[in-house]
């Protein structure tokens, strides 16, 4: 089957490594709205605004299903995507949920995320609805995305970044950390450094991966075959690609990305 | 007379502060693009795309002159208003550069901006051309914006960064630095104490505003008064309302803000 993956921008493509690792057959299309990155400093309109011109990319793009990469698109516009595309519709918010829950041993949860992500309290809400006991603390971490598109990911600068924006974290003494933003796994060696030994810190990247693979093998179950599986396809786009994404796009995929198309996104009708 | 004063988000008010400061009688127009807010990442097709979507509303609005108060767009889309606007039109690197070039004893000139307003060589060319004799030494600082957003205006964190992306204009001992993007007046303080005594910072929102003065002056002297002077109004627009903007807007105005409108911004046609 063909995924679509939407992310605001760059970030996402953290996301792609994971599922490529899991599903290297797997064809797919990649969607950064680089001309309107970052969300999460947005209002919940102007991101569902933003996620229906995108559902049109990708019913236009005719995938099988959709990866929603960006934390800010998941938490707050997920049901415009479920709504419409006909096959499975993944958003970062459940799959990290899920991950969490199952590493703490303290029922002691930290969230980071942008501030329309924490905002929404997304991970929070879903968090309780699984297990109303588990204590949950949200921080937004606003410097950590300029920062890993810096590539400032250790030294001073993120160390006393970090130190600042976890203190209510650390105080609170949780047991697991849900990276909740794209980016953040960049930041993974500080942020883990600052939380201490025994921290786990859960990346959404590779819980929605092994959500996609599953699904994928679902529907490989589900399927009477009869044509044989087409060489996997890759296309990558964006809504700006005069900016840095294609220079930040190999510290995110672990591989340097040719064929970046420039695509016009339009209102869904 | 009547401004628009057009910014990419909310740091422009720094420009309408200095404005109201020399002008308490003027009515303006303040448009700010928080749906899209940073400019200063994106590509110049990208930018002149929002201009001439920022150019209609200002047509409808009837603004006798504008000011463009961003300088990723007053660098490489500042055309696009002169074009069209019967009036005034100005941006912020020309009154920066004059400025700057009064103050310089040395004629070692500093700039600082976004990626886009050093990458586009605005202010550069513009000194080579007024003054070929002056060195300019030229650093983009990703991370001033997001600090000032966060208020994060003093102690380690700002002075760290600052130390890193001063540390070129240092080394070339310039006597005066442009601060070429409305939201690093915020920071003058570290920025000036990285710089150390004796270092000149030129900021573009006085700049513009006493020129802006001059201009309204002139076209006084030119008019024949045939009606007395309307009570000023003001008008705050941004394209998205729900974000941090009427939080943050104290910080960059001085005063509460009230009133703030959200529009939808369209193609000039």
């Amino acid at each position: 089957m063909s995924w679509g993956v939407f992310d605001s921008g760059v970030g996402g493509l953290t996301v792609v490594h994971a599922l490529l690792e899991r599903l290297p057959n797997t064809s797919l299309v990649y969607l950064g709205d680089t001309a309107r990155v970052p969300y999460g400093i947005r209002s919940v309109e102007t991101v569902r605004g933003y996620a229906r011109e995108a559902l049109r990319f990708f019913l236009d793009a005719a995938v099988d299903g959709l990866i929603v990469a960006c934390n800010t698109a998941s938490a707050v516009a997920l049901d415009i995507f479920e709504e419409a595309i006909d096959g499975p519709v993944i958003g970062v918010v459940v799959p990290g949920v899920h991950e969490a829950l199952s590493e703490t041993a303290t029922h002691r949860v930290g969230v980071i995320g942008t501030q329309a992500t924490i905002r929404s309290q997304a991970y929070a809400q879903r968090i309780r609805e699984l297990s109303p006991r588990t204590h949950v603390v949200a921080a937004a971490c606003p410097l950590f995305v300029p920062l890993a598109e810096e590539g400032w990911i250790d030294g001073d600068v993120p160390r006393l970044v970090a130190a600042r924006y976890l203190a209510p974290l650390r105080e609170a003494r949780v047991d697991t950390v849900i990276l909740g933003c794209t980016h953040y796994p960049l930041l993974a060696g500080v942020i883990g450094e600052e939380m201490g030994e025994g921290v786990t810190l859960v990346d959404s990247a590779s819980a929605v991966a092994r959500e996609a693979a599953r699904r994928e093998t679902d529907a490989r179950v589900a399927q009477v075959r009869t044509a044989p599986t087409p060489a996997p396809q890759h296309r990558f786009c964006v809504t700006d690609g005069g900016g840095s994404f294609a220079n930040v796009a190999s510290l995110f995929l672990g591989e340097r990305l040719t064929g970046l198309e420039t695509v016009e996104l339009h209102p869904h009708p």
